[in-house]
This record gives structure tokens, C-alpha cells and sequence, in this order.
């Protein structure tokens, strides 16, 4: 494989209990996934665990050590629920400190707030030692890189301007293109077509996404390749095969 | 630690490359969590892995060992990348068989339909061998159930029916109870009296969780515990340290 083919990877840590109790539905693996790919970085891995230090510290070390990049959200708040910055640490065997830049980013925030910095709001200036600082121009608290490992926020919100103020910065391969045919028909009935148009196309893959809608059954075919010539061929293949079996499709997908 | 109170924990993994690319965004985990937090079962752990057999098969079983139960979602489908079958398979060790009751009801399902039985439809009736099923009443092709794994599928509303059949029928513990107060207030305002609170009460946790709606920081703050006496004890402090903060809180969260 040529340098330029390296297929570059990243895993994703979603910490926080209110995602495995059902409370809150997790947001972060769609839009972390989508700017990833974006970036052309593959989330191959994610993982949810709860707020506790050893669960987090064993993950941590799991996915930076399989893969390109690790990205983790939530827990990096003011409260005592609030551990990450402390089992990552533990993860990387280094101790935790108080970065100066984020506790002059915080000064600032908090100036005009009532209390001003709390310790309670100084937890968030806390870093493992050798973190450098990713810039969050909502809520003041910035997130934290230590070498593969970047700490986000569990708030969508926060976390959009976090992967904003780190969009090219990091090292990727080529952008995993995709093109989407979709049908009203069961995807039973063109699972061979599906098969051989894949097998006829080196360098694609199609993944079939079924669902109901309305009573009625349909599906999404996604094409993904790296490289626009292949996935077109593919496209055009898989459409002249639906045109074949006398079904109808839409391009972009339904 | 008596028997009544022994914890039962639950793995969830869910298998498909549309999750991992951010094309969907996953419902499963939400859906899971809730219904298991109903049968007294802790949703310890969650993974998201594409559609590679080795990557599937290892997070089986990492998962199965680990946990009480491990439920999967996603890959059951009849088309060429529909794996979880295969892979959970060479997780066990066991070979993959057609099962008899599988056949008979695929067989049912599309007597009336175009095709029939295809070869493709037929996959859905392949299980890892001393497999039984889960049954299905929205599209027939059962959910898969061997030892401590379920196998269930990725459409959401499918899933939801081979989680109604489940009902009742696992093993749990004490079902988590939890009390939720909310205010329009700054977590970092009320760090301290958080921790100070979650400490007076064993058996409770509590957890925040803050958002920003409509230009405003607000936060839940989310008690857990299986002792109803505990979280009523625990709320009621907690919601007396809001008042003597001057704070307004609303139970039920905001």
C-alpha cells in the first residue's frame, strides 16, 4: 500500500451514564463520524461507557493504541461526575495539572459571572500533564489534546465548535466518497444483484439499508469508494441492474 | 453482597458501517438501555464496530465474558452484508445451521410475496448452531438467541418488537430508580453542593448535566438510586440546598 492509500483511522470513547441509561441519546458518533470522514480519517471504533475511572482508563488505552486517532466526549465539566481528565491521565501514567492557558481562558470567561473562578470551574483548567489546549469559543472550557488523544465536551454543541476550530489540522488519507440509490422494494429481492454488482466493482463497497415507512417497505443502497471513477462505474452498474429487474430508483437515495 | 442485591449487567454492540460513517444515527442504545433499565439490567458497556467479521467476532466476545447478557443490533438482514450471524458464530465456535422454526415462518411470511423463499430470504433463517429464536411480528426473520447473547435486529422498530417479546423473561436485579431536578442554573454555581450532597447519601448518584436552550445554561440534575427511600431522602436535600442558594429547581427536570 502506497502512502497515499494509507487508510487512516480514528476510535471515539463516548463517556457518561446518561447515555447508557437511556436518559439522553447520544449525538456525538453521527457528527464525529461525519467530520471525520470529511477530514478523510475512518471512525472505525466507538465505544460508551459510564463514568467510572477504571471503565474509562481501560478503554482509553484500548482504542489509542488501535487506532490513528482517539476522540472522547463528555465528563469534562465542573461537577463531581466529571472524571475524564483524571482517567485519561491515569491511561497515559502521566498526573494531572493545572494548564496556565486554560486557567486564564477560564479567568476571563468567569469575570463577569457570579462567583467568578470557582474551584469547582477551575476543574475544568485541569489537564494530563503535556495537554495542549483545543479552543472552544462557547462555554470558555477548552478541550484537550495529548499526542493521538482529544478530549471534547459531551454537549453537541460545544462539541461542533471544538472539531470546527480543529477542522485541517489533522493528517488523513483519502475521503471515502459514497453515492446513494434507494427503492421502494424489499432488499431481499435484489440481494444477488447487490452481491455481484459489489464483487464486479474492486475498490467499492454497498451497504443495503432497509426500512419501513408508511406501511411500506423500501431501501437505501450506499456505494462508498475511495476513488470517483470506481464508485461511478459501480453506480451506474447497480442502476442499470435495478433498470433490468423493472424497479424503479432514485439516485441521492429515498 | 445477598443475592438480592446483586447487580446484572448488560453489554450492547452494534454492528454496521452506516453507524460508524454517521449516515444514521443510532437509536439502538437509547432504545436498549431504556427497556433493560425496566428488567432491573445495567447497560454497563456500548460498542459500535462495522460490518468485518473479526472486528465483530472479538467484541463479542470481550462483551459476552464481561457482562450478565450481551444484546447485538444490526447485520441479520438478507443481504450480502448482513454478517452478525457468521461472526457470532466463529465467536462461539460453533457452526452456522439453518434453523427449522426459522425456515417454517420465513416460509409463512413470503408465501404471498414476489419470489417466495429466495435463497437471499433464507439467510435470515441461519443461526449459530443450539441457537433459539426471538420472535418478530413486524417482518418475520426472527431475533437469534444463544446462551447470553441476543441477537436482534438494526431497524429500530424491529428491534422494539424482539424487545416486547423479551419482556420479563431475563433475570435482573433492582431496578434503578431516578429523581431528575432541573434549574436555570450554572452546574459550576452548584459543584459544591452536588458532591457535598451525593456524599451524605450512600446509595445515591447524582449526576449533571447541563445544556444551553435559547441563549440560556440551565442543567438536570439526575439522582440514581435502587432505594426509593434513599432518592426521596437525597432529592429532598438536594432541593433544599437549591433553595438556600436562592435558587428556583423544578423536579422533573427541565
Amino acid at each position: 500500500m502506497s502512502s497515499q492509500d494509507r487508510i487512516w483511522t480514528a476510535g471515539l470513547l463516548v463517556i457518561g451514564d446518561e447515555i447508557l441509561s437511556g436518559r439522553t441519546h447520544d449525538k456525538n458518533i453521527a457528527q464525529i463520524a461525519s467530520w471525520l470522514q470529511v477530514q478523510g480519517i475512518r471512525l472505525t471504533e466507538a465505544r460508551v461507557v459510564a463514568d467510572d475511572m477504571d471503565a474509562i482508563a481501560m478503554a482509553v488505552n484500548a482504542l489509542r493504541t488501535s487506532y490513528d486517532y482517539l476522540f472522547t466526549t463528555g465528563g469534562i465539566g465542573p461537577t463531581h461526575d466529571d472524571i475524564t481528565v483524571d482517567a485519561v491521565a491515569q491511561a497515559l501514567g502521566v498526573p494531572v495539572v493545572v494548564h496556565p492557558e486554560a486557567r486564564a481562558i477560564l479567568e476571563d470567561y468567569y469575570t463577569d459571572k457570579r462567583g467568578g473562578l470557582t474551584e469547582a470551574r477551575l476543574r475544568m483548567a485541569r489537564v494530563p500533564e503535556g495537554a495542549s489546549l483545543i479552543p472552544n469559543r462557547m462555554s470558555g472550557a477548552p478541550g484537550i489534546r495529548w499526542g493521538n488523544v482529544f478530549i471534547m465536551a459531551g454537549v453537541p454543541g460545544i462539541t461542533a465548535q471544538m472539531l470546527d476550530g480543529l477542522t485541517g489540522t489533522l493528517e488523513g488519507g483519502k475521503v471515502l466518497l459514497t453515492e446513494t440509490l434507494g427503492g421502494w422494494v424489499a432488499e431481499s429481492e435484489v440481494a444477488d444483484l447487490l452481491r455481484a454488482t459489489e464483487k464486479a466493482h474492486d475498490g467499492c463497497q454497498i451497504g443495503s439499508y432497509p426500512f419501513f415507512r408508511e406501511g411500506r417497505t423500501g431501501a437505501n443502497f450506499v456505494i462508498r469508494s475511495t476513488s470517483q471513477e470506481a464508485l461511478d462505474a459501480c453506480a451506474a452498474a447497480l442502476g442499470a441492474g435495478f433498470t433490468a429487474l423493472g424497479l424503479d430508483y432514485r439516485r441521492g437515495g429515498i
